[in-house]
């Protein structure tokens, strides 16, 4: 993909002519969602199409996991995301042909996928076969404010003549499944018709459809409810089956008319409520849409956006690439949380079947510490799903043999359905970066409210778990042994370093919380001899260090592994290409590991480590995960290499717009698309969360002028601008308040109407730029901004 | 199972009327083979049954092996023994009453499997439930002189007035498939019904049936002959279908008369030729036992095996369980091996369908060493096949990133075939104990030319193998990192000792070995380079010491390890009741690993090494493995632990005769079998082959009085009898030979009529004797004969 295809706009994606090349990509990029319901951007029409896609966060079916070796404690049951009934779906006959891009003559093609707005809007321009010619239109949106609701004005209108239109509005289930990348015929047979009608009804305007899948035995409701305006008679028909619901209208519109037709479609699930209730509760939502009506449901979603932006942009002068990146990233941030509200939160939202839609360590790691810091609400939300799966979580910690709570490495409702316990089981850091993101939320928000509804609980039983997970060695050191760091390519090792951090993080934040709380701590059965034992581990915490080479080895003996030979293994991804026996014990690493954990835990590490460090482990790291370019970013730029961190910068903010991974078909990668504003804001920004104050610390690559970047902080607005001579901090909310924070090192505060300036400050790098691994150094961003900016202009 | 089911005797296996709750345990005892063609110890007339089994060496199915997760260079095909064409059914009716044990009334069963006769004899008098009085005899043979053939002699007489029997002699194909223990339901569909039809004929006196397997292709004919005696008249009639052939002979038999009946069964298998050539091939083996006749091949089978215990007997007095266990060992031993001819031997041999009939390790590293002292010229057909596969190990290699050859983990035909890769791709230790088993051979024996034929060429591979995998850190010291050894509660480590010291002399053997055959080493592409690449990494070997502790860790770390919790995980085997995360990261030893490695690589270990070491593994090796009694024994005798020794022997020597572990109902556990006389000769006898010179080092326990075993040495029979007082050392074959040899640490010379006569040393042990986890110390050996002596009266 290329700017050809999406060209660079600051507040929109674009496209122009369909693209069938690219049609699984554009279906994921335009995708829309609110974190409850997801529509993926299929035509109005069904086809051409790559993989239909309308899904319910939480809704899934479940199947079992093969093993041809098994063994105790492997998950015996996965959990798939499944494509429920399509509401999307509205057919045109033009004189009797079909509407469809394919065939006949597409004069003009256009979507846009407007970040303001939050709209997919489309105009096609068309000529039928037989020679019949219509612009049809369409503007869709899925609502944030009506959680249950989307909606689609859809327009026709004939452009040389008279013509006879028959509109089919539809409901289907059980589409054609998307291809199951699994060796088991059970993986695919369970996505295979996955629902099993329950029920329909033919209602005044349009209809519902009630199912349920067969092994997970969750029950969903669809609807659709229609208004049609048309200059001309028109008539309608409603009809319903099992699998199938449509509103067919029939008119003859001339030129200078429209045949206009709004759809509100409305969905429901749950795995208590009756059939009948969920029946209702989307006639309801259906009457409640309608009651607005569409005017309303757009002026409501456009206010929505225009309250999260003003809070929440990011502006990026000079590099109109990034410019469109972070914001599109922001956008898809906020749709896949929004109002999630208690369920778990993909990996890929709810924009594909990539993961089969599961949540993993990227959300809380990734994902929430930018909606903590833009729409907290929503963040909140997150960590109360995770809590809720606390006695899952906790089932599974005993199942294992430890204490506390487990959580899974990928699930959909909270069970463990990983099928390979190397890179699952034993990546135990998952808890720790739980508890961070709570540590985070309480920190930035100031909301201890959370804390005590469910985080401390959270806090004492992670912490109840690497106590059993880790042993004191007979020196009196504390070590972690036989897990998995987030580097992907080395794993069951002995003290990586980013675990033993955030393990000693997590025991040390899970014994403050009982300093704050101590009702709680007393009725969850903490006692001091629980606490005096947290803070012994986490104090004499192994930290392995290789003093010969000056560098932190990510666990214990890395520095001694064999090096990995870049140049006889050349095609990446490398798990695609080598074994795992190979790449776990050789010094190549898949993504940010150590460089994390300096990211994560910047105070552990000198800026001596810091640069050193990096400098060996960027000779090392092959960027085959999305989640590591935006994390280098982010170091490059700390330790002052700044023209490499613009273009790691580049490279997470492109992951999707340029499908660098070369799997966006499969759905959208939430963590880079959140990574492209921590490398921004995080990275060239120096925000660093430090407790009770926020830092910045501000420095741009030539090729960006200015960088003004806004975030919530303990409720208050603050909005931070720099260009290449200046930082100013700018508090843009209630009158009265203040803010004390870090600019670079200097304390300040800043007050309403004080704006706080400094002088930039440029970092100097202590050592010189280091090379990447043959072949895997990141795109220079200097060039792609001067190509990308004609494009845009 | 107890004395009750099995009594004690020298040189037989007795069941004393029918045990319906040991059934399959029975038929896996019971069972013959001369390693080509394997019976289970099934009744003659098929039921009661619990799993049929009839077997060829290297005749499998291919099935899927299903990954939820899968990894790039997993195998995607698994091989599976198949149970093909029955012949050894049998059935009767008398007066129309189906012979069946469990209706009627037995008055008298046994079943005697005879070690020196090698037959299965069967006698049971039995009244029909219409009170019909019979007596059924049978013998059963496998011939090792005849490798397609099998034989049985059927008799029937009736004991209290004349019966009308029906006897039906049958071929039946397709069987009741036995449990599957796979979650994939393609597995099971894989064994059901796994032979197609290829066509059928009735011959003169009997029938051939021909099939073939769907996935793997491999056609196999099946036949019958018979020879029918009976006083009066009786009439034959033969039929074939697709999948029974059926020879029903029908007589009235009078009391003082007998049906008698002659069972030739004869069967081939071919990868490459045609079905007429294999009916061809099966007539022909019939046609050859027939004209041998039943005398002369019980004969023969007698001669074979007198000449077998000449040279491989061994004598326990004092200890008559003990002495009927090393008896059936061997003779299970030879049973697998004897005509396996290029055919690779499962580690159950063709006893029964556990571990799908797959090779493991067990076969060189315990297996061989015992039958290269016993029938050298069969251990060099089982070497002979290894190296047949050398184009698949290579091929794998490569595929794994590595040079040479990478032997499979588990395997039938040769590609591997194991689903779980930190249990068998990372367990490359197999390689060089293949190599080993090779230099065994070659030192045993004299025996240069299979060295030549093919020896050179596996210690090349596999050094070049070992070259890849290691590499030299900073200070020049050569590691293997990411590998498991023989413990496989402790995988992907790095430096395991035993894999370390056998690299080392695999490597240093490889070196050698192009030394004695410049030629090949030319042809294999050797030349001094990487000659001194070898020597280079042999010399620089890691062998991690915890010099605080005194002990060698098992791997880099293990001494540092956190303590495995022996009062809270209480179930056994362990890796039934913990996740491996959990036995991985703890010091808990399934097998002898590092014990394993004092014993192979003995010279690399002092006196107080073996000591000191042998303490530390006792207190956490939990022996979840038949793998690890038998070397334990042999280091608890070495360091002097006897009465320790005795008890693990007892241990290893009744895994399946007391089904200890289980599953001998899946077949029986060749290795422990084999670990028995390992257990008696290098552990109560301290056998040791030292290079250029065999050494003994005799010490008997309290409870046993005399020890009395034989080896094949370099052509010479060589006999060692000891006592509590003095070992003698004996040469038993042709005049004018003589051995030197070792006795203790004395050089001897054994002459033809000159015994060598020393007095016993005891060793002194170093250390008390140690203890083994909570509820795993062995039952002390002394106990049981006390008991059993009074059962074998």
């Amino acid at each position: 993909m290329t700017e050809a295809s999406l060209p660079v706009e600051p507040w929109c994606i674009r496209e122009q002519g369909l693209d069938l090349e690219n049609l699984a990509q554009m279906e994921s990029l335009f995708a829309l969602s609110n974190g409850h319901l997801g529509l993926r951007g299929n035509l109005d029409e069904g086809e051409p199409v790559a993989q239909q896609g309308t899904y319910l966060s939480g809704y899934f079916e479940l199947h079992p996991l093969p093993y041809a070796e098994g063994g105790y404690g492997y998950p015996e049951s996965g959990q798939t995301i499944v494509n429920v009934t399509n509401g999307k779906l509205i057919r045109l006959l033009v004189d009797d042909e079909p509407f469809d891009m394919r065939y006949g003559q597409v004069l003009a093609h256009e979507r846009v996928l407007d970040f303001r707005e939050g709209t997919l809007r489309r105009e096609t321009e068309w000529v039928a076969p037989a020679g019949r010619h219509v612009i049809v239109r369409s503007t869709r949106l899925v609502s944030f404010v009506h959680r249950a609701v989307a909606a689609i004005e859809y327009e026709v209108e004939p452009v040389d003549g008279p013509v006879r239109l028959i509109v089919q509005s539809q409901l289907v289930t059980n589409e054609e499944p998307p291809e199951v990348d699994s060796a088991d015929p059970r993986v695919a047979a369970a996505l295979q018709d996955p629902l099993v009608a329950d029920g329909q009804d033919v209602e005044q305007d349009g209809a519902i459809l009630l199912h349920r899948t067969r092994a997970s035995e969750l029950t969903m409701a669809a609807g659709m409810d229609h208004d049609v305006e048309c200059a001309g008679q028109y008539e309608v028909e409603h009809e319903a089956r099992e699998d199938w619901a449509r509103t067919t209208i029939v008119t003859v519109v001339r030129p200078g008319e429209t045949l206009r037709l709004v759809k509100y479609i409305g969905y429901g699930w749950s795995a208590t409520r009756s059939q009948h209730a969920l029946r209702d509760q989307v006639a309801a939502a259906l009457t409640s849409a309608r009651y607005a009506g569409w005017d309303t449901l757009l002026l409501e979603q456009r206010e929505y956006l225009d309250n999260f932006w003003a809070t929440a942009d990011v502006e990026v002068d000079g590099d109109p690439i990034l410019q469109q990146a972070v914001r599109y990233g922001l956008f898809q941030v906020l749709s896949a949380g929004a109002r999630a509200e208690r369920r778990a939160i993909g990996a890929k939202g709810l924009t594909g079947t990539g993961y089969s839609g599961h949540t993993f360590w990227d959300i809380e790691g990734f994902l929430l510490p930018v909606l903590i810091m833009t729409q907290p609400d929503a963040a909140a939300d997150s960590l109360r799903w995770r809590a809720s799966t606390l006695p899952l979580a906790k089932a599974r910690a005993a199942a294992l043999g430890l204490e506390g709570a487990a959580f899974p490495w990928r699930t959909i409702r909270g069970e463990e359905t990983s099928a390979y316990w190397p890179a699952s089981t034993a990546a135990f850091h998952l808890n720790a970066v739980i508890a961070r993101a709570f540590e985070y939320y309480r920190l930035s928000t100031g909301d201890e409210s959370l804390e005590r509804e469910c985080g401390v609980e959270v806090l004492v039983e992670t912490a109840r778990l690497w106590v059993s997970l880790g042993h004191h060695d007979r020196e009196g050191v504390w070590h972690v042994q036989g897990v998995t760091g987030p580097d992907e390519y080395t794993a069951v090792v002995d003290c990586n370093v980013f675990t033993n951090l955030m393990a000693a993080r997590n025991l040390r934040a899970a014994d403050e919380a009982c300093d704050r709380h101590p009702d709680l701590a007393t009725a969850f059965g903490v006692d001091e001899e629980e606490r005096a034992a947290w803070r012994a581990a986490a104090d004499a915490v192994h930290i392995p260090y290789d003093a010969e080479l000056g560098v932190h080895p990510q666990c214990t003996g890395f520095t001694r592994y064999g090096e990995w030979d870049f140049h006889a293994n050349t095609q990446y991804p490398l798990m695609l290409h080598a074994p795992y026996f190979q790449l776990y014990r050789k010094q190549v690493v898949k993504q940010a590991d150590l460089v994390l954990a300096m990211h994560w835990c910047g105070e552990d590490f000198t800026a001596k480590d810091k640069a050193w460090n990096l400098d060996y482990y960027e000779r090392r790291n092959v960027r085959d995960s999305s989640l590591s370019a935006c994390t280098q970013a982010v170091m490059c730029a700390e330790v002052g290499h700044l023209e490499l961190a613009h273009a790691y910068l580049h490279e997470a903010a492109l992951v999707d717009l340029r499908d660098l991974q070369g799997n966006t078909s499969q759905g959208l990668h939430m963590a880079s698309l959140a990574g492209t504003w921590t490398a921004l804001v995080d990275g060239l920004g120096g925000l660093r969360e430090g407790g009770e104050r926020l830092c910045v610390a501000p420095a741009l690559p030539e090729g960006i002028d200015r960088l003004a970047f806004r975030v919530l902080w303990r409720g208050m607005a603050l909005k931070v601008e720099a260009d290449h001579e200046t930082v100013t901090c700018t508090l843009m909310a209630r009158d009265g308040e203040e803010m004390p924070m870090l600019v670079y090192d200097e304390e300040v505060t800043v007050r309403m109407g004080e704006p706080v300036a400094r002088p930039v400050r440029v970092p100097e790098p202590l050592l010189p730029e280091p090379p990447q691994p043959p072949g895997r150094a990141p795109r220079p961003a200097g060039r792609m901004p001067l190509a990308l900016a004609r494009s845009a202009e």
